[in-house]
Formats: structure tokens, C-alpha cells, sequence
């Protein structure tokens, strides 16, 4: 009787573990900047994922993993998985994928500026794209990241899908242009935005007031959007044209660039509102 | 034995009584737009603010709220209160300014550009300014709004505190030059940024994606600086002088003012990157 139940668990416990084979992907991780480490520590936690090997040009930045992960910074040394996942700049991309053609499983860069046609000569392979802005020490919740993926044939989308739909519950499936034209849009309400964030802590700064005065006005403009769309949200001295408000304020910012920024923000936005009015 | 239970409860309720009537502050509102509206049903449903008049030059605007409160369009139907708060436009300001030159209370505008001395006439004084963007279908908690105090003696300084206690926690003391200044940083962090928004949403409308993809990003940008300064956390082709992505951007941006808001923009970060460099 004790037999049999022991044969019942492990039978359960074998259906199981071949269950969790067949559904597992395994992955492995080239490059270790901020997208890179990101993606590393969120596959590692997730169940239906194993990250294989992690590559990094300079081994020391990652040897703290190596309980964790086979790291390498040899690309010879890559052995076949499912995935590999480029994560790596420009320049470093364009070095390495020479090295990389005859690689088996699918292989997928994370890059929103470059087309997936860089990768043409490998068998398989795909755009793996996290619209996010990484930063090595801010943790992240995946739940909510756009992933946009692309892939040169069925099986590269599936798999790549796939590995997406372990991480975030948001897949988009967009081609190379959209995801260029999608990367310029990042540019403005991220690299962009943040500038003008800056802008406002040096203002702060110059009036000897904190910059914590600033952050719930953040948030909120932020916040807003989710329930009124940004053309409906506009408001403030360029939109109402309040020419002396405009004036005032030149007069008052004391630094070339700022004062550039000021009218040519302000031009586009009366020049918007114009073009929509039409 | 009753009697006295009675009398007993009758005096702790009158003490309650006569303790909301000493700390309670008597408020009236001119302006019914998006600040005179926010303010409104916010003091209307704190415990220690009583609003007695809301004044508006279209009467039919408020005219809703005639039971909670009496309405009315003429300045000279306006009773003795502690303070009446102007949430009026720049120009509505000006105007109305002569007609109030006599009342007793404290007079206090919300103006983020307007220097208090354009007060100077009436005997008490001062600026309430919230900093924060209010739109008329968005409700706001207002616990964490900065509200910039200003007053012309002890006695307005003391009032006027004590009337944002009753609806923020974050009160500061800050003069006309420093609010002027935190006006203009306003405008870059809210208005400035929404219109970045805004291009971002017309990049996805032309590329037929949604403009839904960039709100995880955008929000990740906001939430950022509570932990990183934005100087920190700048990221993207300007600060990296990536020129072959920039030149990229440059020639798939088809909209010149858009080109040029790119371009200033990028300048602006590389100049403002080597001067901290420095």
C-alpha cells in the first residue's frame, strides 16, 4: 500500500517535471547593461523560464551570479537554447552578430532603433523590444511593459510570444518601422521629458526651494493622461496665447538654452493647437 | 438622574460646539474655473471650513451648487468672511481688484505668476497658491499638494496656513520671486511635458499604434525622480551623442517643428551635460 502511494506521488511528481520540460524555455542573456540585468533577474524568478548562460564582454560586472547563472564572455562558449536575448548597445550589436550566424535557437535583439533585418543571415530570428526605460538600481514590475515583438517566420513569433507572455500580460506585435517610429516617441515622453524635469530642478535650485515641490505636479501631468488624452490635457500660457505671462517668463529665465527651449516648446504647442483647430 | 445625564451630554456637545465654531475659518471663492471648482468642493467637505459665498460672473455655471452654498455674480453682495480667495484669471484679476479694495477679511489670490503686492491696497492680504494642474473632470486628493503660502503680516501668514492645514500637509512659506520661479519651472515639467506627450501620441496615431503603449513609460519616467535626480536619470541618444540614432530620428521625423523641438531639445541636453561636467 505505502508502495503504491509512493509510486502514485512519483508518477504526479514525473507528469509534472515533464510537463514543466516540454512548457520550459530556455534562454540565455548576451550583455549585462541595464535591459540586460532587468531581464536577467526577472527570467531567473520566472518558473517557466531558464536562463542558460549569461555573456558579458567584461566577465567581472556578473561574476556575482555565477551561483545562479553559466556566465561567460566568450561567445564561442554559448552552448543551444531556445533563445538568445541581444542586449547590447549599437555598436556592441554590430560586432558580434558576425559571431553569431550559425547559432540554432531563435535569435532576438531588444533594441528600438535597430530594423530586425540586421539579423538576416541567422536562421531564426526576431525583435524581443521592452518599451521601458531601465535603470540599474530602480526595480521594475513587468506586469504592465509593452513587449513588441517581431520575428522573421512563425515559429520565431510563437516562441518569442511566448517567452513575453511569461513576464507582462501587454504583447504588441509591430513591425521594424512602427517599432523605429515607436522609439522616436520614447525619446520625447521619456529622454525627453526627463530633460525638462532637469530644466525644472535647476530652476528650483537657483530659487533655493526643493525640487520635492515639483514632484506631485509630476505625477499628476503623469497620471492624467490615463483618463484625458494629452491634446485635451493642454494648458498654460502657450495654449491661451497669454502673451505677457510668455514675456515674464523670458524675462525671468536667465540661460540661453532654457530661454531657446521656452519659445520653441511654446511655438510647437501654438502651432499644434492651430493645426488641429483646422 | 436622567436630567442630569441629559445636561451633561448637552454641555460636551455645546463645549464641541462653541471649539468648531472658534477653530472653524469662514472662507468665500471668486472664480468658478478649474481652481475656484476644485477648491470649492474641497472645503465644502472639510470639517473645519465653512464656505459661505461663491462668486462667479456667469452665475449659471454654479448655480448647481446653490444649495450647498449661496451664490452669486456681484461683488458687492459679498459678506464679511475670514478669507476670500481669488481663483480668477490673470485678467479677471485685475479687473476686479478696485471693487474688493475695502473688504475685512484676508484677500488672497492663487496665481502662480502674480506677485502679492498687486494686493498692496487691501488691509490684509496674501497667496494661496496650490501647485498642481487641476482639470475640471479629474478628481484630485489634495493631501500631498504643495501650497505655497504668502502673506503680508503675521496675522494673514497665520490664517492662510491654517486654511491649507485643513486640506494638504505640505505647506511652505514662499515669496513672490520664488513663486514666480516655480511658475515657470511648473510650466516646463507640466505644460511643457504634456505637449511632449502629445507628440508622442501623434508619432503612434501615424505609425497606427496605440498611444496606450507609451503610458507605462511615461509613468516610469514620473515615478523615477522620487528616487533618482533627473540628471541621473537621463538616458537616450543625446546624452550618449549617439549622432548615427540622432541623424536616424532626424531624417524619419517628417514634421519641421517637431524636427526642431528634437534638435533643441538634444542641444539642450548635451550643453546642460557639459556644463555639469564642469
Amino acid at each position: 500500500m505505502k508502495f503504491i502511494r509512493l509510486l502514485r506521488i512519483s508518477s504526479i511528481q514525473s507528469y509534472k517535471i515533464l510537463f514543466y520540460i516540454y512548457k520550459m524555455i530556455k534562454i540565455s542573456i548576451l550583455g549585462a547593461g541595464n535591459v540586460g540585468s532587468h531581464l536577467f533577474n526577472k527570467f531567473f524568478e520566472t518558473k517557466n523560464i531558464q536562463v542558460i548562460q549569461w555573456y558579458n564582454r567584461s566577465i567581472k560586472s556578473i561574476e556575482h551570479h555565477k551561483n545562479k547563472v553559466n556566465i561567460i564572455d566568450k561567445i564561442e562558449n554559448l552552448i543551444e537554447v531556445d533563445i538568445y536575448l541581444l542586449c547590447l548597445s549599437d555598436d556592441s550589436l554590430a560586432s558580434i552578430i558576425p559571431q553569431i550566424q550559425t547559432l540554432k535557437g531563435i535569435v532576438a535583439h531588444t533594441a528600438g532603433s535597430v530594423p530586425m533585418n540586421i539579423l538576416n543571415g541567422i536562421k531564426n530570428h526576431g525583435v524581443f523590444y521592452p518599451l521601458q526605460t531601465f535603470s540599474k538600481n530602480s526595480p521594475i514590475s513587468f506586469t504592465n511593459i509593452p513587449i513588441c515583438i517581431e520575428g522573421n517566420n512563425k515559429h520565431s513569433i510563437k516562441i518569442l510570444t511566448s517567452l513575453a507572455q511569461n513576464i507582462s500580460k501587454n504583447i504588441k506585435h509591430i513591425d521594424s518601422k512602427q517599432r523605429q517610429g515607436l522609439h522616436i516617441a520614447a525619446v520625447f515622453v521619456n529622454n525627453f521629458t526627463n530633460h525638462l524635469y532637469q530644466i525644472g530642478g535647476e530652476i528650483c535650485e537657483e530659487l533655493n526651494v526643493s525640487f520635492d515641490l515639483l514632484i506631485p505636479l509630476i505625477q499628476e501631468t503623469a497620471k492624467k493622461i490615463e483618463t484625458t488624452s494629452p491634446d485635451k490635457a493642454q494648458t498654460g500660457p502657450a495654449i491661451r496665447n497669454d502673451q505677457n505671462t510668455i514675456q515674464n517668463h523670458m524675462d525671468l529665465l536667465s540661460i540661453p538654452t532654457f530661454k531657446d527651449l521656452y519659445l520653441t516648446l511654446t511655438h510647437s504647442i501654438q502651432k499644434n493647437n492651430e493645426h488641429s483647430k483646422l
